[in-house]
């Protein structure tokens, strides 16, 4: 299983992607789930991927090779397109290529050939933005009121998301909330696992900026990882507590916090 | 879709369930998947459950005629089975009595007839138990180290239990602690809708104590959504940021909160 996720906000897009691939559970191995196209002062092109490993391989390969033979108007790379829109159709593309090569196996067991992407990135003028694309070929992007995608197993960090996410939040914030919502799906789903590739491109610089890997031990994310589970467990215990019908009333009058009734105790 | 679930505590069992069955997003409709079988001073037990509601009201239908029919040693009812495993094993062959008589229909079309149950309750001088019981008719128990199960849209809501459910918590804080893990699943999730059916079972009672419906406009719910993500923003907030590395270094002296910073910018 896999998660990746990325925001767009107002100073750029911040790009997260776990590393573990992994064909049974006993059989797990550590592959860069984030491709990154670059061309300093023009373009930075960005494309996480998630599902079948031998599937999303075949298209970043045929991407690169269309890279490599350097694209011209008939057939464009990510390197020569004008917009990132225009990337978006080209990977849709790509990936309606390897679906056609595999066509046979993929209707006996269409299940094994899942794939989705996520594209972010800017190129030239143009403002940054931000694609989900499906293995249809299709895709949508991301808007003011959806400024995030996510794929793989994105249901147990998605809450913290949608409560937290706002378009001028600072990249070291978005970074911070990205993490959060990875220590969660962490935490409840085992085959999503550390290192984190993390990838923070401010807009308009063209280039970039900040790329890290966090191992299992990076002393920030373990930091966090506790700090978060602490303030949550403290957060929840001063929420006033469910009033049952049976306890006697006068130990429960309304309006106290857990923690006010313990010391009441 | 569906979200139930059921919290196992050294002081009973706490269950909770959404009431929205929708065949399609615009045909939408409320039915209890809470059903209760009581006699009072001897034995209560629960059933949550999941999945397509012809098949799981087929069960319940099912369950109930046996019921009514008084229940012998040959084909025990509920309300004859001498222990919790015992209707756990009764209720999986009334799955699987389901299952056979639809066979043709479930084979054309399997997910179709999905359907997953919780069941709990306490029988006489036995412990209170909790079980999860598939589409199979096979079945777990709930154990000190997974004290709850949840059926349907689980994942959501699935992160705070993690963190915060004890074996030893009051029953209006686990009761608290479902409301909490609901409305992360009702925020993400449309297809899990309000009222939800709420049922706290004092262990040794051997009634039904408190049982209850909470509506849209229930005000401790209401209350405790807002509370709760108020809270989850400040906890988020007081975290120590990601350092990004093209800020100029004096912006960002390690170990400040985003509360912080914000005060000295």
């Amino acid at each position: 299983m896999t998660y990746c996720v990325a925001l767009r906000l107002d100073r750029g897009i911040v790009f997260a992607s776990d590393t573990r691939t992994s064909a049974s559970v006993d059989n797990i191995a550590v592959f860069s789930k984030m491709h990154i196209w670059e061309r300093k002062g023009d373009r930075v092109i960005v494309l996480l991927s998630a599902g079948n490993l031998a599937m999303t391989q075949s298209v970043v390969s045929l991407l690169n090779e269309g890279v490599d033979h350097g694209g011209d108007d008939e057939r464009p790379s990510l390197l020569t397109v004008d917009t990132m829109f225009q990337a978006a159709r080209l990977i849709g593309e790509t990936i309606r290529e390897v679906r056609r090569i595999d066509r046979e196996a993929i209707e006996q067991n269409p299940s094994l050939f899942s794939a989705s992407f996520i594209l972010g990135g800017q190129i030239a003028e143009d403002t940054p933005r931000l694609f989900q694309i499906y293995q249809e070929g299709n895709f949508i992007e991301a808007t003011k009121d959806t400024p995030y995608f996510q794929i793989g197993e994105h249901k147990y960090g998605k809450p913290i998301i949608d409560r937290v996410a706002k378009p001028d939040m600072r990249m070291g914030t978005a970074a911070k909330l990205l993490l959060v919502s990875f220590d969660s799906t962490l935490r409840s789903n085992l085959s999503v696992g550390m290192p984190i590739d993390l990838l923070i491109y401010r807009k308009d610089t063209l280039q970039v900026g900040e790329q890290r890997r966090l191992e299992a031990e990076d002393p920030y994310f373990r930091m966090l990882s506790k700090a978060w589970a602490d303030a949550l467990r403290d957060a929840f215990s001063r929420l006033e507590e469910y009033q049952t019908e049976e306890e006697p009333s006068w130990m429960k009058p309304r309006g106290l916090t857990e923690r006010e009734r313990e010391r009441m105790d």
